[in-house]
């Protein structure tokens, strides 16, 4: 006799997906409530609903190992430019900004209409608010893990770690249990987290026995980078501080060696493959047959669509099966069949979701969607080889040709229509947030100034100073005269600088000073390193004989390197300047000096220059200072001719002008 | 005054894509005839017809820089397999087998529906019969360079290479000067033709001044190949034989050096770059950010569906966007704007191509697209950077957001409806062929001998030999009786074979023997080195005492690799044999017999094998000879208790066996 179900789906071609790739032609899927009662003959069912699929394909949904959903909303907001610009340039600065449960609340609804209409039936999901992402989701009717990133420095949803972490804490007893949401800490990345950071998480994690949700090894940087620091590679070291106490699903894994690889299976993680954005930044391609051959469950994911830029899983799994074939030069290397399991169950496990969903087998829940292959760049089809129905789908079908989508038993689309989400809706709301950043990026992007800013960790500081540059015929007599007791040495130090000045189409703009200095001991060995930004002025303030009162806009500690801040500035022109420089902070006369003894190593140049400045706050004290800088001039040797107005870039030009013969 | 023209389009975002990527932003195109008259304000115009794109995207059509249309056919017959298995154990034997004028046609239109629908307008083919792609082209209404292949070996289309070039003549002279068709010779490869062959296509191109389409160094094997056989890389070998006497279109280049490249340059070639192709087939990556920076015309191409699956030039532009960041570890490289720019103008200047399309000029054909850029997965959109659209085109649109397509002025879709192709006929037509071709590789898969004789290049042959084996007691006893006067040494030789047996799950397939030889001088030194398979059945024909009747089912010369028929046959067990053999041809009593006198090295065994055989034609010349060899048997110093009735084979498997103590 019949068993009876709630809906039946007759006339599919059924790939199962399960573990021995059972395909059924010709059959049925019947769905109880939320679940899959069973995949067979349409005879051995009674259904209250039944559907014919006219020979189409019944699969499970995809499933996206990996995203950001919530970004969908930044989409094409910074394309073509390297990970840090991209990253700190215009990501963050616009996520500070924006963030906000609103925000992710509509930025995870538009990345949610476009992941069912791509197929997709449940994602693993990693943002800010993940409490807003969760909502979205479950009125989306999607399946999903859901993340809650933690950070050791201020997120738009959390001032400090404790507070990232409290929020996670909270979310996972919130949600734990809800039919579709998963939810799960997410420690960012080890480089972004404190070893504290990632041990509290994994507790967490182990505490509600969820999964964890984190990026690992993504850029060589980062590889190189814990090796130097930790002295391990980043598994191992992620290991030392207890992730692996949790079920951990390791997003990206690029730059992981044999050993990482087998640690991460001996550990039971899922690995998410993120094959676009870790071609878009330039990150790499992560060893994924090799993974694959030492049995670690990968799965495929989208990574953001900030850095995709979109989340179709049908590009994605074609991706991850051409680019295996392509690295390794061995086009048998992840068949089609073999990347479509992993764009379902597999993936499913790499999430710790595959009792979930991921295959059609009785009792899994009913996440399943319908392809329709009759359109032309699916056609022909060829019948001889069992495992072509795999290849047409990796291959040749797109997301477009995804009709309908079941998630949880409930219908997300019917004939390419979405059901749980109103896209005419989501596009205006989207298009006017994107106005927004619009504006915001555009009025930043109107100085060097405003943009100095928008990257942060910097205060603006405006400050005057007295000063005068001076060619002198001698170092010792200088030296000499600062080690007399004419003055009292308070500091003494050595440099070795190297400045780059970057100035702009719009002179207004101001100059851009990057200085990298090494601190330098008495027998010249570096002791200390730093780099710095200085937002200069064109114009003078005032002038005081050969005594100039100038004034420095904005000052910052510069973290990251002088490519960056060129990408992500563009100057018009760069001049390089090296030097090696001797400085003092002496008392004369109850006042307190700089003065700076400099040798020109790039371009070179013979003898040696003299500066002697002063902080000051009123044009009169600046009056009184530079009638005591002349007098220090002319003990120092130097007569007022030899003064320079030049800065060291002009003087830089001149030099290299002079010796190129320009 | 407007000036007048016969079609506007108005509200449109143009993008030209021409040198200056200039963009109108509610802009106009403006078509007279099978030109573009203008771009600019629409109020400059005054039209017969005028459309409202309603602030849709126009941009010129998409240039397919290399394909092989008709093979839209043979989509998804053979997937995940080695080059050499995929092309000669199914894509040339299928081909031989179908490929004629009919089959081109259709494939053909149906390459071209694809195409259409992503937004080709133009491209570049190489095939068979191409005439019957020109007519095929031609009535879709797509431009095209259509070049007949020449072969040093026979093509479906062509008994010997002076057919070839006789067919490859005869369509430019009726071709060239078609308003779409640019006829043009293609060369298959270096390694498929003479270098008469490059040369007198050279000639042919030169003579009637059109292009010439040739692959070239698409696999490393190709490249090393050239350096060991012609001493010199793949370009400077085809300079020599004066190919770039001709403007070349050159696919792939997946191996070349900077000299390489350089001297493309040099010589105005055009680059064809087919990633998905080039990864799917695990050829490489060819080296584009590398030969852009050195002003080389790259454009983009899908190859045959055979090798992609489809004929998706969002899907394939994409591809090449993201690789070059992948592999330089540099997401600068190759920015959206640039791979557009390589899709449609630099392109069509691979083609030589480039007077005619690939931008919206005044002048040129009237070869564009409409896109909606509406749907979710490409929005929101930013108004921050004026290359944004061409990162959302690139990074985030599809194929399916090509609304209506234009080409030489005619429309070709509307609407996504197709005007100038059927394609619920071809669908139709197309799934006849397939189940054609499923068909004929079905009846030659039902055994290995089929298979064996379905790669080609080799004749069927039975034969019958009366043989034995024995152990000698001692090689030098052997050797002094083949040495007496008793027997003439007709010819002496000696080997060093390795043999591979593989046998299949059903034994009555036989088994097959791939034997690689080296034959040795006097010294021991490698004199020459050949191939050979041999199927047998499991059965032996009749005994006579020690003596066997048996019979070689197949023999053929095997020019590929153990790896190429592994992958091939997909035997369910190997078994490996390596000896050293010594061979005289002998007359005995007037009858010749074969001497072989054999040294097992793997699996090793102690001692000296004999066999002695001869060939046969009755069961009475059988008996007869089996009695002179139990004669010899005897001479030699072999008891007929030494005999063996087992091949090598099994007798391997034994020692094998009792070594490792199975």
């Amino acid at each position: 006799m019949p068993a009876s179900c709630d809906l039946l789906l007759i006339n599919a071609t059924v790939l199962t997906m399960d573990e021995a790739f059972t395909i059924r032609r010709n059959g049925a899927v019947a769905v109880t409530g939320d679940s899959i009662a069973g995949v067979g003959d349409a005879r051995q069912w009674q259904a209250t609903e039944s559907i014919d699929c006219g020979r189409r394909v019944v699969m499970p949904g995809l499933v996206n190992a990996h995203t950001h959903a919530a970004m969908a909303l930044l989409r094409g907001l910074a394309d073509d430019l390297r990970l840090d610009v991209w990253l700190m340039g215009y990501m963050m600065p616009v996520e500070r900004e924006f963030v906000s449960p609103e925000f992710v609340r509509l930025g995870t609804k538009l990345g949610c209409a476009e992941m069912i209409r791509s197929g997709i039936t449940c994602f693993a999901d990693m943002y800010y608010f993940e409490e807003s992402v969760a909502e979205a989701t479950a009125e989306a009717g999607l399946r999903a893990l859901c993340a809650q990133t933690v950070l050791r420095f201020p997120a738009p949803d959390a001032a400090s770690y404790e507070d990232g972490l409290a929020r996670a804490r909270d979310f996972i007893q919130r949600w734990r249990g809800h039919p579709l949401i998963v939810p799960a800490p997410a420690p960012h990345a080890p480089y972004t987290c404190t070893p504290e950071i990632l041990r509290a998480c994994a507790e967490l994690a182990a505490e509600f026995d969820v999964p964890l949700h984190i990026h690992l090894s993504e850029t060589l940087l980062e590889a190189e980078e814990s090796r130097r620091v930790n002295g391990m590679p980043v598994i191992p070291w992620v290991k030392k501080q207890g992730l692996f106490g949790a079920k951990v699903l390791a997003a990206h894994c690029v730059h992981v060696d044999d050993g990482e690889m087998r640690a991460l299976k001996n550990f039971g993680a899922g690995i998410a493959h993120n094959p676009t954005s870790n071609l878009k930044l330039g990150a790499g391609i992560a060893p994924v047959a090799r993974m694959r051959e030492l049995g670690l469950n990968v799965g495929i994911g989208t990574d953001g669509a900030a850095s995709n830029n979109d989340l179709d899983m049908f590009e994605e799994t074609r991706l991850a099966a051409l680019l295996a074939k392509g690295i390794g030069g061995d086009p048998t290397a992840i068949p089609a069949r073999e990347a479509l399991a992993m764009a379902t169950r597999v993936g499913a496990c790499a999430l710790h979701l595959g009792h979930l969903t991921g295959s059609l087998e009785a009792g899994k829940r009913a996440d399943l969607i319908v392809l329709d292959l009759d359109r032309l760049h699916n056609v022909p089809a060829f019948a001889r080889d069992p495992a072509g129905i795999y290849a047409q789908i990796v291959y040749a079908a797109k997301s477009t040709d995804v009709v309908d989508v079941m998630c949880n038993g409930r219908w997300l689309m019917r004939d390419r229509v979405l059901l749980t989400l109103d896209e005419s809706a989501l596009r205006g709301a989207a298009c006017g947030q994107a106005a927004a950043i619009d504006a915001f990026l555009g009025s930043r992007e109107v100085s060097v100034l405003q943009k100095l800013v928008a990257i942060g960790g910097a205060v603006e500081q405006e400050s005057f100073e007295v000063q005068v540059k001076a060619r002198v015929p001698s170092a010792a007599q200088v030296v000499a005269v600062i080690e007399s007791d004419r003055m009292t040495v308070i500091r003494a130090s050595r440099y070795h600088q190297f400045d780059k000045y970057w100035s702009f189409d719009d002179p207004a703009q101001g100059r851009l000073r990057f200085r990298e200095e090494e601190l330098l001991d008495d027998h010249g060995a570096i002791t200390a390193a730093r780099g710095r930004l200085t937002l200069t002025g064109d114009t003078r303030e005032d002038r005081f004989g050969a005594v100039l009162l100038s004034r420095s806009r904005y000052l910052a500690p510069a973290a990251h390197s002088a490519r960056f801040y060129r990408e992500y500035f563009r100057p018009a022109t760069e001049r390089v300047v090296e030097k090696d420089r001797r400085r003092w902070l002496v008392a004369y006369r109850g006042v307190e000096f700089y003065v700076h003894l400099d040798r020109l190593m790039d371009p070179a140049s013979d003898g040696y220059f003299l500066e002697v400045k002063s902080r000051t706050w009123s044009r009169r004290d600046a009056r009184d200072k530079a009638a005591v800088i002349t007098e220090l001039l002319a003990l120092f040797g130097a007569s007022p001719d030899d003064t320079i107005s030049d800065g060291y870039v002009d003087l830089a030009a001149g030099l290299a002008a002079r010796r190129t013969g320009e």
